[in-house]
């Protein structure tokens, strides 16, 4: 008995990592691995109330219904902070980020077509091109400066030219960076001279750790942009909510989509988040994850470069969820993974997980995740990363 | 300013029939249009309560998680009702049917692949097909004794091996037949023997009013039917909760490309309805919907009787939301629809909009929901259909 599945899923698998990582979810493991949000920053007793207040007070939270107007307007307001103005019906409601990216992938790419992406990128972008087969055209990136616009340049001259460019100018997964405003200007301006849109992949956009936001690239250039946002980082993972915005006519397309793709976002979810976000407490609650993950970040800071601050490099994230620890070339990161199983039970993610071929910078380094963990772990687990490399040293 | 999108997108849109729809929701119209569940048969209380346990006494319902336990563990016990006995890991969380049925449509399709579907079925297949721009290879069906099985056999036999079937055996939208016992054993082994899967889609198999419920075709072949559940129409739609059984090595690869597609289906909603389910009161609560729903069939039955009982056929559904009736083929329903916007305001969906291909008995055919409203708007908007229908004779 065998089925005959659609040519692409042949060599789909499982990865060995996500099965390791899952292998290793005990309480004896320290992990720096997945990419989680702190449990203890969920507003879960004002969402509580949120939930109660949909569906004892509100009409409908369990029917099928269009997307929520009044979230849709809690994220026009919440678009103002990206420095993007948009109108409502530029606003269309996603289950998560991810579905962002799959959705906008469904409508631009016919199998075969090519893609624009960096060396180094979110494996959940890959993971969503599978079906498609395309050709990824990449580009080099680094951690300190991120995508090499004129690079990008070079690529749309001279190749076919992709069905779209990904970028996730904020806060960086793997690597880190937060992109400069004069590149992000300049993204834009190629968007637009060579026509290919920009997947804008932002959600860590919300989490600056320093006074000055970088507006979004979506903010300078409207039509060849396509902004994803998602909730998951800012309010709950656990609630699938996240947003695109986009013109009308590709809000058309892709209600088309999403309705072939699973009908609507859940009603409930939608209003329990709406109720939270007209609320004051949202702002303080931006603020004290803010407060929260930069102290996270500065302990992990404070405790690599006690320990291994002669043999690591990194930069320190301005935003998001990671860290990028780079080691000598010496040392392979996967088999540093593999061993840290067995020995100092601390986990990560090794970098060549994230490129797209064979990448020496990758190999070397990790990806640190320092927003799950509370600081006496985040200093245990340093030590033990420690102990780790130094025996490959 | 044009984007150049994926080439099966530019012969889609909104049809013109769900912006009628949209325009006709106010409540000077009567709508036997949607597939809509009744709102006040909602478990809203109990669902607040199972809400606020999910919320203020479970851990991590707002974190990224695996899908629930519990919850799986409830589906198991439901589908012995189905008389499908299965194991957990046969069975996968999805966000609502639609999303089970497009999950495995983009792992069953390469694009211009075959597959096989009914000459009138539910339009979100044909949805989900779009993408692939499959051939349909269309087999007769009708509203008393549904989709022909010797014509399926026919077509396995001559035609190229289809990568699927699509059934909705019980309650069919939009036919209103439920499918018999000898017909489901057949299109089981017709599945094995032919190794063409079957994509059974039953939302209404738990919504039977008759006292002998028929077994889900699942039940009588494991290995070639993939079972899609939905908790939508009997708990609520707007919690977007479905399932899939299928067999191990399939639920792998439906979960990587979920992964791609959302993440998983959110952690808060699979709770709240897990805490719902296990209580005692869920058997009650399927107990009272069949209840309401049988009533407002009865009625639904008993006006079309007394006012179109000489011009109209139709049989009576024992399971589902919907009726089928058939009109005199001068009769196209298409435009009694349009007529009714500006007259009547009764509306319904024009049997030619589930038509694979032009049909004449689907034309002169109309789909009407009976359980969206109460008996006495049941009463008045089949007055009305019936007025609207006398003048076309």
């Amino acid at each position: 008995m065998a089925h005959r599945l659609a040519a692409w899923t042949k060599d789909t698998k499982r990865s060995a990592l996500q099965d390791m990582l899952e292998l290793t979810s005990g309480p004896e493991y320290i992990s720096f691995g997945l990419g989680l949000p702190n449990a203890e920053c969920f507003p879960t007793e004002q969402l509580a109330v949120s939930a109660h207040e949909a569906l004892l007070r509100q009409s409908d939270p369990l029917q099928y219904a269009p997307p929520t107007e009044q979230l849709k307007r809690q994220i026009q307001l919440l678009m103002r902070q990206r420095g993007v103005e948009c109108g409502i019906s530029q606003i269309f409601l996603t289950a998560g980020a991810q579905q962002g990216i799959n959705l906008l992938a469904r409508l631009l790419l016919d199998p075969g077509r090519a893609v624009l992406a960096e060396e180094v990128t979110y494996t959940g972008f890959l993971q969503v091109l599978e079906p498609f087969q395309p050709r990824v055209l990449t580009v080099p990136t680094d951690p300190v400066s991120g995508i090499d616009v004129d690079q990008v340049e070079q690529v749309l001259q001279s190749e076919e030219r992709p069905a779209c460019m990904y970028v996730i100018p904020s806060g960086h997964n793997p690597l880190s960076y937060t992109l400069s405003k004069e590149k992000r200007q300049k993204l834009a301006q190629l968007a637009a001279v060579y026509e290919v849109p920009i997947i804008e992949d932002d959600p860590y956009g919300f989490l600056a750790y320093e006074d000055s936001e970088i507006p979004a690239i979506k903010s300078f250039q409207s039509d060849w942009v396509f902004y994803v946002g998602s909730f998951s980082k800012i309010l709950a993972p656990g609630l699938r909510l996240g947003w695109i915005i986009a013109n009308d006519a590709i809000i058309e397309k892709l209600s088309i989509v999403k309705e072939a793709t699973d009908i609507n976002t859940a009603t409930l979810t939608q209003q329990i988040a709406a109720n939270f976000l007209q609320k004051d407490e949202f702002t303080e609650h931006l603020h004290h994850l803010r407060q929260e993950y930069r102290l996270r970040r500065n302990v992990m800071i404070d405790h690599l470069a006690r320990q291994l601050g002669e043999v690591g490099a990194w930069t320190v994230p301005s935003s998001g969820l990671f860290m990028w620890v780079r080691f000598p070339e010496s040392i392979n990161t996967m088999e540093l993974f593999k061993e840290s199983i067995a020995t100092e039970k601390v986990t990560f993610f090794p970098g060549s997980v994230f490129a797209v071929k064979p990448s020496q910078m990758a190999s070397s380094s990790v990806r640190l995740n320092f927003s799950f963990n509370n600081p006496d772990k985040i200093e245990d687990g340093i030590a033990r990363l420690s102990r780790l490399v130094k025996r490959h040293l």
